[in-house]
């Protein structure tokens, strides 16, 4: 079992780091190794994805991912900018469905900014697409305007597109995800006013047709925004285009009050998966030793499970996770009165020891 | 001072003809005229905007519009929907500017979603670019997927774009906004991912060196759901583009528990206005005589103040809604213990007797 590990730029180091004493301590064959990515990657080789990074990336059975991004690469030109790494990793690999549980920890309820009655037991699971849309859509670029009000002055544009099997695959995805929880899927669009969703849902309805023991129901991008902000309980399974998807899923993970917690996994049509917590890199707190390795641990735990079919090493992990939470044990982001504050090696050696 | 009324769907003629009253009550000299627009129009005439009505909003110095849009008409052709009447009147009248204050009223801070520390005295103003952007792009439709993995399947796809004199129009109104407010601009971007954000950043930008007594930072919009989930009094303008505008503007409307409370202005370079409350049709509850009716009222006062330049006026309505809240009436989406429940007209009645 080969696992690409990249730490990336900001708090990805450190968080990567206690993930990886965490996997160490399991006993399980795998082999690890290192590459660098992102800004880090820039400054050593520079460029984000340097070619051995995502050969040893595609060559492994999953990738543990910590994050990348940092303001001093903001003047740099697109192509070289760290988030460049995330999206070719992304493409290169076909990981088209991205899993983003948006989970309220009990012991964190109070830690959500939504009251606690409307956020306590909450467990959305968030799916989004994650190799299309107006991510990746050609042709994109600056030009004179074509037409118009504004008739040849300068414009930049870009083209949000989705193919049918794009759009079928992720669906599959969503309704078969359904299955093993609440049965109920809400599919995100902006059929009002996009061309893309409208076909986004008409799609979606013909797969449904497939699932006639799931429950689909059609929401506007607008709409979402605020049931999310309003009663974020009564979603089971909300899945949407990579656009729509990156905004509620940040929305979402944050109302949780959990997102230091919260673990994504990104997968291709052959398992293969890179596994990443939700949260940024968080430049202003990186090397200060503060930042919650949790989520990057939790996301060691999908791996497991998702790629690497290890399914009791995942529950250990996640097990451990609980046990710590239970101990009082908080880093800063999630600190609250009465519970005890400790640092990223802390919180990462505290896991270690549950296991 | 020519006023054209356009109630449209669901709740509308009922919110709207609580407008008109208390217009009525204030003795000024107003012509309003009112026309079917949205599924009304489309029963009456076979389409949402006909010439007439929309001749009638051109010819006006005012819009005062309710609401647009019903499932029934779902399975429509897309030109024919209800929402289509909104987007004619924008792109025609030129109306690029939506202001959309996020306010928490000090009597609602308890219906908010949010920790009441986080939304008491809240008071955003949100200003979303509204003529360009993906939802008027050219071109858009469906098509032969022209490349990539599954070149030749079908696929639908829009266009984003953004041309400079588009950005700096909207540019100068947020800056000229926040001169009248906190002196800050939150300028909400996706310039890691996309073309068009990038090119909106840069304009904004360069745009800001004649504003150097405004505060400008940029904010990705991931990253702006998020803040304004978690500490959505850090913003005083926040200002986008439309379709990140259109999501970010209800999720901070909902966020205040207000929504209903909530009034929103489009204005063009002409001054002239189309006024509408920030929620929507909400067919549900339509014909009941439950409907809100005072972010209408509400808007109507905008549009003394805005587009007919009677800013006494404005005022005593504000004035006149404060009181009935202080009185304790409350129609059902802002009711809570200890208040009076009344109904759509009852509220309505209070307005134009607090007059
Ligand atoms: C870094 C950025 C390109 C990325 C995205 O927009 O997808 C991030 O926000 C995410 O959600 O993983
Ligand atoms: C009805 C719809 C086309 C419209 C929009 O997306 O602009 C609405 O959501 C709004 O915000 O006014």
């Amino acid at each position: 079992m080969k696992i690409a590990v990249l730490p990336g730029d900001g708090i990805g180091p450190e968080i990567v780091t206690e993930a990886v004493k965490v996997l160490n301590v399991l006993d399980l064959p795998f082999e690890l190794e290192e590459a660098k990515v992102g800004g880090a990657a820039y400054d050593a080789h520079g460029h984000p994805l340097p070619e051995h990074t995502l050969k040893l990336a595609m060559d492994s059975d999953a990738v543990l991912f910590g994050s990348v991004g940092d303001w001093k690469y903001d003047k740099l030109d697109r192509p070289l900018r760290p988030e460049q790494a995330i999206l070719g990793l992304r493409k290169n690999m076909g990981l088209f469905a991205n899993f983003r549980p948006a989970i309220c920890y009990p012991q964190l309820t109070h830690a959500s900014s939504l009251k606690p009655e409307l956020v306590a037991g909450l467990d959305i699971l968030i799916i989004r697409e994650l190799t299309g849309d107006i991510y990746f859509g050609q042709p994109r670029g600056r030009r004179e305007s074509p037409d118009g009000e504004f008739k040849g002055a300068p414009e930049a544009f870009d083209t949000m597109r989705y193919s049918r099997p794009e759009i079928e695959r992720i669906a599959h995805v969503a309704f078969q995800a359904a299955r093993k929880r609440g049965k109920r899927v809400t599919s995100v669009d902006k059929a009002n006013v996009l061309e893309t969703f409208q076909f986004w849902k008409d799609v979606v309805t013909e797969v449904h047709a497939q699932y006639p023991d799931i429950e689909l129901d059609h929401m506007y991008v607008d709409n979402a925004a605020m049931q999310l902000v309003k009663a974020p309980k009564k979603f089971d399974v909300l899945f949407t285009g990579n656009m729509f998807g990156d905004i509620l899923s940040d929305a979402a993970a944050m109302l949780t009050g959990s997102i230091g917690m919260l673990p994504s996994a990104s997968l291709n049509a052959k398992g293969q998966g890179l596994y990443e917590p939700s949260h940024g890199s968080a430049p202003d707190i990186a090397g200060k030793g503060v930042a919650n390795p949790l989520a990057t641990i939790l996301s060691a735990a999908m791996m497991l499970r998702f790629s690497l079919n290890q399914e009791e090493a995942a529950s250990r992990i996640e097990r451990a996770v609980q046990a710590v939470l239970e101990q009082g044990l908080r880093t800063p982001d999630i600190y609250s009165d009465g519970t005890q504050k400790v640092g990223t090696t802390q919180m990462g050696e505290a896991v270690v020891a549950a296991l």
